[in-house]
């Protein structure tokens, strides 16, 4: 046996044991917050080819609840539980709701999701397992987020959507590429829907940045789905925000697939003041991408694996270079999804 | 902005960033063996209140394939890639497969499971989605492995079951606990169905042991369920090893499901030299144990909820102190499972 291996000198980073929280000092918390937590796993960054070209994966997935959806959930639960609230709503069809369901469950919130009617009953049961209520909501998303803000004047509203929070846990997932990479990257390639992730990540980035004189900064790309492309469809157009006018129809895609994306006059000034752009793939080049990931060993679900097929599409337009230094978040797992497919 | 953070002294650990590769120095591999990786993170310890007592729990379900069977399967296809293999077979109905599925697919290694036919067609699924061939075969999990064996004549085996790489996985595993808890505990209750995790934490645990001159060591104790407790039934008779004539019936607990498990007398001999116990549960107190972790945040598999019901009927007998520093893996997730039940 060899002998143990020497403390590390920051031993608080030891002490957080690979957690997020080791970026405690960086995030907008109160000294006397009491932290709820929930495994908090700094995700992997894992470097491979695709496409004979190397690119840096964040395995956003590889989390307590199978998102990236953890790092919001969990600042939303800190800061609602040192307030006292006993119970809560939330909106989300997907990753925000379970993580949201997990943690405050963590943190003793009684919490009730309002999900679309159409959710399947997959999500549904594993919001449920967490002892949250599950709510139908006839309509569409934004029927499910109107009935919930009803329903938060009545309790306390705990979703990210129109939560102050919203962009936190995005502080935590540029700082984690930051210090895995002890660089900024050149290009960054988000799957977006309502932009959470990219607008907190651009906060971060933006801080490294100033940190080190202000000599790098990453292109922040986002990626949506043909069926649902409103950020995509302003970029190329030079407008400042989304058309609200415009209808959508539909997308395997289901994680991004906001028609109006509350925050898109400030989403699409991040990705100009960064030199990026939106873009928009289709369904095929989706289902494609998320059977390379396959094959590479990392299951997804298509809202992660359209981030891929837009890096492969910016790739071919010489938008992003192949020697550059790119990082795409693999937001969601593959698991829950493929294996209530394969029930069907 | 606060400074950068100071480079902890140790700098191999912040390099391999927080995965498992850290403690690739005791582990049995070649210098020249070049590592199969896919995110490969250390699972996070949580310590919570479980029934009024703490209990720090293990979350192996935090990891890219949603098991603790990926540290197996990444040693595996680490040896079989530097051995040049290009094909292998497998046998698993579960876990193990997946993980398998998706480190050989990352090595480059095609891959076929066998698996019985009664393998749910989710985790085929899930296995398919990884690139592997999966092959049904008719009768027991006994018969997969039969025919798996068989077919490892004409190409080469990389299941776990009987293989020398068996136990490495638990190496690691308790090098972890003993890390983050900077001791070794009083207690550490597995599922335990082939017992490979405790067989191979046990190694880690002894030389922890020996490294801090014997002093302390934890004792292990085995959670098997009602219907399948061919161990359990073994421990409390006195046997050196399982009674394989003894005929046992279904669990929900498919994961330890094993009826004639390898190394029993390994394992047996492994637990009572710990001053630990084998014991078994019923379904039902399985079931309890699920839910009460989903209300604590933790969405797992039936299999690893055994575990804590494993736990609470060690703590009501008293052999487990509720003061003491007890570890529990959760090995499984939920998600999988969960979702697949409610499809139906």
């Amino acid at each position: 046996m060899p002998e143990p291996k020497p403390k590390p000198r920051g031993e608080w980073l030891d002490r957080r044991n690979c957690s997020w929280w080791r970026y405690r000092e960086f995030l907008p918390l109160l000294p006397e917050e009491r932290l709820v937590t929930l495994g908090d796993a700094v995700s992997p960054l894992v470097c491979l080819e695709l496409d004979d070209s190397r690119v840096h994966l964040k395995l956003d997935f590889v989390s307590t609840t199978g998102s990236f959806k953890d790092r919001n959930a969990a600042m939303i639960a800190t800061r609602l539980a040192y307030w006292g609230v006993e119970r809560c709503v939330v909106d989300s069809s997907g990753n925000a709701g379970i993580a949201c369901a997990a943690y405050f469950a963590r943190a003793g919130i009684a919490c009730t999701v309002y999900v679309p009617a159409y959710t399947s009953v997959g999500k549904r049961a594993l919001m449920a397992s967490y002892g949250a209520g599950v709510e139908l909501v006839d309509g569409t998303r934004a029927d499910a987020t109107r009935v919930a803000l009803e329903e938060a004047e009545r309790s306390f509203y705990g979703g990210h959507t129109h939560s102050p929070f919203f962009g936190v846990g995005g502080y935590l997932w540029a700082l984690e590429v930051v210090d895995a990479l002890t660089t900024v990257p050149d290009a960054v390639v988000f799957p977006v829907g309502s932009g959470s992730l990219l607008l907190g990540a651009a906060h971060s980035f933006r801080a490294a940045s100033s940190a080190n004189g202000g000599t790098k900064y990453p292109r922040l790309y986002g990626v949506q789905a043909d069926g649902c492309a409103p950020l995509a469809h302003a970029f190329e157009r030079g407008l400042t925000e989304v058309d609200e006018s415009k209808q959508w129809s539909t997308t395997i895609a289901e994680g991004i697939a906001t028609p109006r994306p509350l925050r898109s006059a400030r989403l699409l000034e991040a990705v100009r003041v960064s030199r990026g752009a939106v873009v928009s793939v289709g369904d095929e080049a989706i289902d494609d991408a998320r059977k390379l990931l396959g094959q590479l060993g990392l299951c997804v679900e298509p809202t992660a694996a359209a981030a891929i097929a837009g890096l492969r599409l910016l790739r071919a337009a010489g938008e992003v270079g192949v020697d550059e230094l790119a990082v795409v978040p693999l937001t969601g797992s593959g698991q829950k999804t493929l294996t209530a497919e394969a029930m069907r």
